[in-house]
């Protein structure tokens, strides 16, 4: 087989060189548990302690506010499971966006089935929530916003700063869900003035199964796993050491090339953007034109589906081939063969929902690699909608998806 | 410094080599996020499985019933609060016993502050649950019985399965937390008759990070970590492969030594014990005599600190000294001054509680190194007792702890 080309970084990256050697002596000789005194175990204390300034340097945080996680799933469902629990006295309603990860959109469901009651604010046609739509639905009884920094499949960044002055005028927790940002864009807690934020390594070349919480001082939490006196008493079981020794070292690392790389990305994003819009027809963009995650482009082609676009990119024909891997919808919910929830929010009819591919960039990718992307993905588009019962070239001609609109549909 | 003897495998042991081995490409080239279709994730996918049944096969059970967890802690909070909400409407009530691990402990405690009730069974001075005490306790509320199947600081095994033809019989779910005799003693959940089960690999030689929730089928419970479908959607966010993979080695290499292995310490558990007793006075076996894990032994020591002991045995003086490491009380807490739970539990005065070791030996341990501990602890021993100002020679002569009782403290 061909050497790959991964373009699914929004679903995991590839662990860097320097983290793999940064963990292999705590996975190996330094395995001592961090809660015990002695040389082997106050060693590997000493390390995590490391590691979580390194995590707090990423993010303009106190490191004594950084909670070590299994990864950001279990941040998200500790900070919302964690925030209700503590301040149910205050009440019962949280609010959230119809265009959440499922990491957010499940714990929220859960708690609605216990009572709570939760707002799901709408996003507007490019995934945009309105700070005044946070505003206007804040209670006397609202305990917590949580709501994405950049949505994960369609990269849209939230104006997350401008929704943090009004839960904070009004005493709500707010929590924000990093995942797809950190490590990736310059973000800082204390611009950003959330509460909570959380964050897993293996979504910016850190390994998978460490993640973190950034709880500010002061924030009522519940911990979602008791037990030991592990994280302050705040996160009980022995710490996955070499998981988290691998977490610091990529926010080290990420944090020294971050605005170049962002803003090497950021190029290599628009160069996509216009070479698609340049070579297909009856496509649409998905979220917001700039305003987005540097490595992110989303994409809805008509008359095909995602899946048979992803499928024939991940193992071409042609012996000659390199295969490509992106995605479609949203990675945890691939196999199944609903539309994304989060097109669907955006106002995409569910037909190009189904069409939709998400390409998301490393710092490894580079333009042949997008160029070899583009035509791949022309060729397999061609060939489904040559075969396609639905497609009739020319039903939508705007490629920009723009919220402005624009008037070349009717010169179709 | 020389090389130290590491005698404190119940809070953790050290990687197996072939572990390691067996984690290393998912760390690196196979970074695939095993929730995508594509070769690269596909194969994340199939490791993850092989794992699965891995872990089955240790336990002896089938594998689509493992759901893959961070560790321990998490699997026994999971166990907990999962059945506890899954079954809150048909009851409130919960067993456990006062000589529980931190994380069965503390999800308890959280769940009584939530209105559950929670029936706490004495131990006798051995640390065993008499099975009667829960036939006798349960009601017609009670959702869940939660039990170690070895103590993790006194080695005293429980009679699980006496226990499970209860539970079975009374229609209550019944969780054994077996995260310290899972790879070291011969273990089948077919044969317990259990319903849930805890287990963490850096107990039994994988990686920290990495655990499972043995979970019967037909068994209620709620996610602990809600969001994608991973883990047939019991349990979400991205699979930490490597360790996953780790784990699943760790299981596959436990069960080709077990019984092997099982009787070799059991052989050298008993030569400590004789080799401590035939020297040392004034000190107390905690936990069964035989009915205890084979790799475990714990003494309270009169008249001093096990704090004490333990940082004299971890920092020696003399230039050719071996480090020793071993714990006192639970290694979760160490670093406090309370006497463990679990010690008071047995009925061991709170000053001789505060003089208790535990030794916990691993595969590589060996007679010489049993030795080497002996005439250290000795050593240790020897001078804390001469600086104690409430150490009295003779005070308690009998050794053996036993229930049975003796007359030898009458002799002094």
């Amino acid at each position: 087989m061909k050497q790959p080309i991964f373009l699914d970084n929004a679903a995991t990256t590839r662990t860097d060189r320097e983290v793999i050697e940064a963990m292999s002596p705590w996975l190996d000789e330094n395995y001592g548990s961090p809660a015990t005194l002695y040389t082997l175990g106050a060693q590997s204390k000493q390390a995590i302690e490391e590691a979580r300034q390194q995590v707090g340097d990423l993010i303009g945080a106190d490191s004594k506010d950084v909670y070590f996680t299994s990864g950001a799933t279990e941040s998200n469902n500790w900070a919302i499971k964690g925030v209700a629990d503590a301040r149910e006295e205050q009440g019962r309603h949280i609010i959230t966006s119809v265009a959440e990860h499922h990491s957010i959109l499940m714990p929220c469901k859960f708690l609605e089935k216990k009572g709570w009651e939760v707002t799901w604010l709408p996003v507007d046609g490019e995934g945009v929530v309105d700070p005044g739509s946070v505003a206007s639905v804040i209670r006397d009884d609202t305990v917590l916003v949580t709501l994405a920094h950049a949505n994960h499949e369609i990269g849209t960044i939230q104006p997350v700063a401008d929704i943090a002055r009004i839960t904070r005028e009004r005493g709500v927790a707010f929590h924000v869900n990093a995942a797809q940002g950190v490590g990736h864009v310059p973000l800082d807690v204390q611009e950003l003035g959330c509460d909570l934020l959380s964050l897993s390594a293996h979504k910016f070349y850190g390994p998978k199964g460490a993640g973190a919480l950034y709880a500010r001082r002061g924030t009522r939490i519940t911990p979602l796993i008791h037990g030991g006196a592990q994280e302050k008493k705040r996160r009980a079981g022995t710490q996955n050491v070499a998981g988290i020794v691998g977490l610091g070292k990529a926010a080290e690392l990420a944090r020294r090339n971050l605005e170049a790389e962002a803003k090497r990305l950021t190029g290599l994003r628009d160069y996509l953007m216009e070479s698609i819009e340049g070579k297909f027809e009856d496509i649409r963009l998905n979220g917001h034109r700039t305003n987005r995650l540097p490595n992110n482009v989303n994409y809805s082609i008509e008359g095909i589906e995602g899946e048979s676009i992803m499928l024939s990119l991940s193992y071409p024909t042609a012996d000659d081939a390199r295969p490509v891997y992106i995605s479609t919808g949203s990675a945890c919910v691939s196999g199944t063969l609903e539309p994304s929830h989060i097109l669907l929010a955006l106002g995409v009819p569910a037909e190009l929902a189904h069409g939709s591919v998400r390409v998301t960039m490393s710092r490894e990718t580079n333009r042949e690699d997008i160029d070899y992307l583009v035509k791949a993905l022309y060729e397999v588009t061609e060939r489904l909608r040559s075969m396609s019962p639905v497609y009739k070239r020319g039903s939508k001609k705007c490629a920009t998806g723009s919220a402005e609109g624009c008037d070349c549909e009717a010169a179709s």
